[in-house]
């Protein structure tokens, strides 16, 4: 499915934002997750404009999965959802900035934060340790 | 130029990294600047094979401007720069995050943060003002 296709169908989200958001040419823009209170940066996904009307209008995040090219709400399977706080638009209005309440864990790897591998010293090492077993997180049923 | 084309010709960036970044078709990743001390998200850029290069051998942040398709280092001409603290990786290998120290601030509007217009009731409002004046951070020598 082309993302810009997949506009929800009642525009109800406020006018303000989705007229000053600006799409790529792919119909998507980077959206930024940080914890709201201790300002640790958890992922970077892509939103197309279904994901954040969604996101707007349930507070919830849900993002574009470009993978698996569907929409994604996030922590469906994990459990490990984020709500939204407070949404900020930069000044060029091509990335989003998300302040949210992260539930549990942000990446799929178990950890807190994608951004568990920092370079230290010419190596690449891992700053984190998974605080949940992927098993657990997508386990059936 | 193609930003592809713009790889440093030494190869002597530490490989561990530059073996691990996933450049998009474009051969750019998102870099993500947040102020090391205080979380403060400061700006998303991008940067190609050479930026990030460069930007690990000098410890001095480079982008590469998708406008004006050229390497762009950051506050080259401002003086508002940014040094890098610590750069890390995400789980997937496609986007950055770096630490930075900001001298100054980071949007060309010259407010600390690019990310300066929040969804509030439905309406996107600035939470901050310019801390510098545009006219005073672009004058003419």
């Amino acid at each position: 499915m082309d993302p810009r296709d997949a506009s929800s169908e009642d525009g109800s989200a406020p006018a303000a934002i989705t007229q000053s958001v600006r799409f790529d040419a792919a119909g998507l823009i980077p959206a930024i997750a940080q914890q709201h209170d201790t300002g640790e940066v958890l992922m970077m996904a892509w939103m197309n404009r279904a994901a954040l009307e969604e996101t707007i209008a349930t507070g919830w995040v849900a993002y574009w999965s470009r993978s698996r090219q569907a929409l994604w709400r996030k922590g469906e399977r994990s459990g490990q959802r984020q709500r939204l706080v407070e949404l900020r638009l930069d000044c060029d209005g091509d990335t989003l900035l998300l302040h949210v309440e992260q539930t549990g864990v942000a990446c799929h790897t178990g950890r807190r934060s994608c951004f568990y591998r920092a370079l230290r010293n010419g190596a690449l090492v891992e700053i984190a340790a998974p605080l949940i077993a992927t098993e657990q997180l997508y386990r059936e049923g």
